[in-house]
């Protein structure tokens, strides 16, 4: 009986074979709809395989009449190859995520027209001609609609999920779930908090240029500790239903149009989880511009506009959770009735003033944390790869490491977003970033 | 394939019908090795149902050779009856925290001999000559193991299945399947954390003696605001697998033997929940002595030789949880590796000694919200229902009120079990409790 209940199955089957190129045209002509959305005969579709992720397969199909995606997991990390095995389940929490987020807030997923389980794939929408965030941070292309896009999707879909709004009953039967996505939880547990502080194997930095800071880093007692309270909250505290990878390789934006994707890390976890994971990518995106910059492009205005950006989006979170929060939701706490006395309406709204500040302070303690991983860990970002030089790299990535280590150790002492931006352009100008 | 996952029965189904006195000679008969164990023949065993709980059925079947207890769950609330359905489910919660209890610390749980699902049942060791400890702190009888066997037992299973000593994916999978033990969390979350701070049918208290308290706890803003922070708390850490129901109801003890019965209402919460539970009860019966006083039996050694307990209980959990954290365990967080050099070991010795200060405020303030819903909500506790005298009873339920509302505004005020037994002292003492 235990075994039917926790260790069953959620995709994968006799069924299940990676996708060819070839394989996937009588795939998608077997579900309905899908041959005249993208205009047949199948035989002429061109059929493209773009994942530049770690993880699964990722199709780009295109017909007369039109496209889609199709992604697969695979049942090891792509990056690492089939020495490391992972489940296939990933994509079926990928693809009950995308359901919770469409539900919260309109537009901002992929819409999804098939969930396969047995061959572990998801079909759904072509972003197009959306580019990946994190290129667009790299070409320096002003975004307006982007701190507000981001924002309200991350308020809109932490506030659906939490006990604010969810009943307690349907919160921990969606919690039950998602607990079952623990190999995904897993990797970002030893890949954020734990290997950055040690000798692993899997670690790689800008050599030698950081090897003493890296060998600092795994000496160093308030950080070390610091990073471990986090990691603490990371595992206990289930406060809402969280993206669980939400950098800006996991946003598609146009001028127009900004679109979150990939959730299969989902998992029930500490709200500052993700809001800090975008603020750290903003950051990261923010010091590699010294290394982007050129006689032609100086960047002084781009790396103004991200931290603006960053401003604006806390700012936007803040405005958005609080709104939905006064207007009330259908959970089990804080529950209006009891706040209905002036008295008590006057005593909540202090309280929720007290709640964002702690949250605020959770996510700027997990943003430093994202931020060293992408320096002293496995997996890196573009936008200090692609800095070709290892000298001005390694400058950039000092002063994320300066920045980061603050935020993890200080991260209760920023009264506002405004201090975090603040020291950003203070670290971000000097030239002696690491003393 | 989500309500194969989601909703698969844990236990009964087509063969589950109530145990009678009858029935439940066959059903034993069936077992191997019981019938050798009570004694044949069937016919001639001793059956009683005792159960004087408020959920379940429980027999005690006696033969020549030895006694053992049947458990058995309702599918409805057994103190209100067959409108309040309630999932059979519970009993596998209880018998998977049984294990996870017994791996933890050998001798504080009863043994089981057999579970069967499909009845919902559990065949369990007899207690025998145990009796409930609150019936014996009703009595006057001291008990020199209880504090040292109570916070062994509250340390070792919070520490076994917390993130210090379990490895992450084990423990999100032990979340998985406990966090489906929703509807009797949803009990707790209604009774102890919304019902007392409003107009609810279920509501009892002594009246006309508590109205008017019962009227200014309605609108004590601070007092809801602290309650709601708590039961967020409640909804959303999981910390370390709870008994979820340690009052003093669940403990069965001589002067030899203490043992730790029904936790049914087992979950992933937070730690201080189950400390709090218990310091709640013993200041329950602590604030009932002046109602169990006569002429000849002042209770006043007995009345100090409780707080004394309540000091030893939280230092003995203190003390235990402490050594095992020290010792070190198999868990994802802390882990001794990251804290070897001596400067990281000194800064990870001071966190231990804030994140008991912390624990300790957590369990105060569910220690007074625990107490607040024996007197204002609809379960008391024969402590204070035995004092027949409805002005005497509501004098004890005052005092309990007084020092309960001070638990939860001021729980991170407490620098030390020692501030807590002096305030009992002083609110207990005092002949006019609540002005």
């Amino acid at each position: 009986m235990k075994t039917q209940t926790q260790g069953s199955r959620l995709v994968g089957g006799p069924n299940y074979a990676p996708l060819s190129e070839t394989t996937i045209r009588t795939f998608l002509r077997s579900i309905p709809g899908l041959t005249k959305l993208l205009g047949g005969p199948a035989a002429d579709w061109a059929v493209r395989e773009v994942g530049d992720g770690n993880l699964n397969l990722v199709f780009i199909v295109k017909g007369s009449a039109g496209g889609l995606v199709v992604k697969q997991a695979l049942p090891y990390v792509r990056l690492v190859g089939e020495s490391w095995p992972l489940p296939l389940d990933r994509i079926y929490f990928e693809h009950e995520a995308l359901g919770h987020q469409a539900r919260a807030v309109s537009g901002a997923v992929p819409k999804v027209h098939y969930f396969d389980a047995s061959r572990a794939a998801i079909v759904m929408e072509l972003l197009e001609p959306h580019i990946i965030l994190r290129k667009a941070l790299i070409r320096g292309t002003f975004l307006p609609r982007l701190a507000k896009d981001i924002s309200g999707f991350v308020a809109s879909t932490l506030f659906a999920t939490s006990d604010f709004a969810m009943p307690a009953v349907e919160k921990r039967a969606a919690q039950a779930l998602f607990s079952r996505n623990s190999k995904l939880c897993k990797i970002t547990e030893d890949l954020v908090f734990t290997d950055p502080y040690r000798i692993a194997n899997l670690n790689r930095w800008t050599s030698p240029q950081l090897d003493a800071v890296a060998a600092r880093f795994r000496v160093d007692a308030p950080l070390k500790l610091a990073v471990q309270e986090l990691k603490w909250i990371f595992l206990t505290r289930g406060e809402a239903l969280l993206h669980g990878d939400l950098h800006t390789g996991s946003v598609m934006v146009t001028q127009e149009d900004t679109r979150i994707i990939d959730p299969e890390f989902a998992f029930f976890g500490p709200m500052g989880f993700d809001i800090g994971a975008f603020m750290a990518n903003l950051l990261l995106a923010y010091f590699a511009q010294a290394g982007q910059a050129g006689p032609d492009d100086d960047r002084i205005a781009y790396r103004e506009w991200i931290l603006d950006t960053l401003e604006a989006f806390w700012r936007g979170f803040e405005s958005r959770f609080l709104a939905l929060w006064r207007k009330g939701g259908d959970g089990d706490v804080f529950s209006g009735a009891l706040f209905a006395d002036s008295a008590a309406a006057i005593a909540l709204e202090g309280f929720r003033g007290r709640f964002m500040d702690g949250l605020l302070a959770d996510a700027i303690g997990f943003a430093g944390a994202k931020m060293v991983r992408r320096i002293l860990g496995l997996a890196h970002v573009e936008d200090l790869e692609s800095i070709a030089d290892a000298d001005r790299r390694a400058g950039c990535e000092l002063r994320v490491l300066h920045m980061a280590r603050r935020l993890i150790v200080d991260r209760g002492s920023f009264r506002s977003i405004g201090e975090v931006t603040q020291m950003a352009r203070h670290v971000g100008g000097s030239n002696d970033a690491w003393s």
